[in-house]
Order: structure tokens, then C-alpha cells, then sequence
């Protein structure tokens, strides 16, 4: 689903990241990872698609919350067995979103 | 391919869409546009995924090379022809890159 975001401005924060072969308890790290962040504060929504690439878009309403689920423990744990296991490669940016439009039939 | 970008700051435009099922001259005008994009000034790469929905994050020096992109004279009539045929819905958000950071193996 395209997220339901309020007008800007808030933040997101772009996950581009490229997967090894390793499945070992990636789906439910990711299940678990979307749900704990949709509890925290400032969350706003997020959009993830993958195919050769994976992309993951978080909003958030600010620097704040996105440095509080930046070191939330659980949220930390999972960096650290992405780097080990299921990421050969990733990279985070954490933008400005200063003006949307969009477009539905 | 995650995109090399430059140190920021710079500028993201997040397009995220849902498609309809009109596949007529689709991939064709995506593939140019994508090659359209690349020869234009200020354009720093891009990123891309599709499952339920369609991700496509594309970066840029400034905001005046995305409003020249926007509004390249090919680059509407893709506009026009994507709310007619290939998009049930889509929103773009532009953003101002602030901090990126990475990882690789």
C-alpha cells in the first residue's frame, strides 16, 4: 500500500539494501521489525518493495523518533545480524520530505 | 544497483505507485524514461523495485533539475500516459537529503 502520510513536512528514511542467500529467520526478523516500528512514536507509515534491489521507505514525523528507533534495542539487534547474515551491502538515507502530490482513479 | 550517490546534501524523488494491469508500451516508456533520466543535468542515480507496489527513488543535485525533469516535454507525456493507463495510483515526495551512511561486505 502507498502510505498514508500527513502533509509534509516530515522526514523518511530510505533502506536500499542488497540480500545474501541467507533466509535463516529473515522473513520473521522483518515481520517483527515492521510491527515494533509501527508502535513507536513519530511513525507515520512505511512502503517496501524488493526485486534485484530491496527498497524500504519509513516516515516519520521527526529527527527524534527516528534516532529513538534507530537505537531501540530489538531494532539494534537486527542491524547487527543484517550486517552478519542477510545484507551483502545496504545503505540508509535519512531525508526531508518538504512537498508531496499524488494521483489515485 | 544501489545508487552511487554523492556525500550529501542532495535531493530524492520517492515515486511509489500501484499499477493497473494495462501492460501496453509500459516497460518500453520505463526504460526510456529511466535512459532519458540519466542524460539530464543534475541526475545522481536511482533506485528501483516493484512487488505490490512500485518503488522508484530517483536522486538529483537541486530542486531546479527536478523541476526541469518534471517537466521535460517526453518525460509529461509519460505523465499522461501513466495516469491513463499504467497507474491506479501514485505519490511522489521530494526530499532533501540530509546524512546518509552504509554498509558493505
Amino acid at each position: 500500500m502507498i502510505a498514508k502520510t500527513p502533509s509534509p513536512p516530515y522526514f523518511a528514511v530510505i533502506f536500499t539494501s542488497l540480500r545474501t542467500e541467507i533466509e535463516e529467520n529473515y522473513q520473521e526478523m522483518a515481520t517483527w521489525m515492521v510491527q515494533l516500528a509501527e508502535e513507536q512514536e513519530g511513525y507515520l507509515g512505511h512502503e517496501s518493495a524488493r526485486e534485484e534491489i530491496g527498497i524500504t521507505v519509513s516516515y516519520w514525523k521527526d529527527l527524534e523518533s527516528i534516532r529513538k528507533w534507530k537505537t531501540h534495542s530489538d531494532h539494534l539487534l537486527a542491524q547487527k545480524q543484517g550486517k552478519e547474515k542477510w545484507y551483502s551491502a545496504y545503505k540508509t538515507r535519512i531525508a526531508f520530505v518538504e512537498k508531496d502530490y499524488g494521483f489515485e482513479k
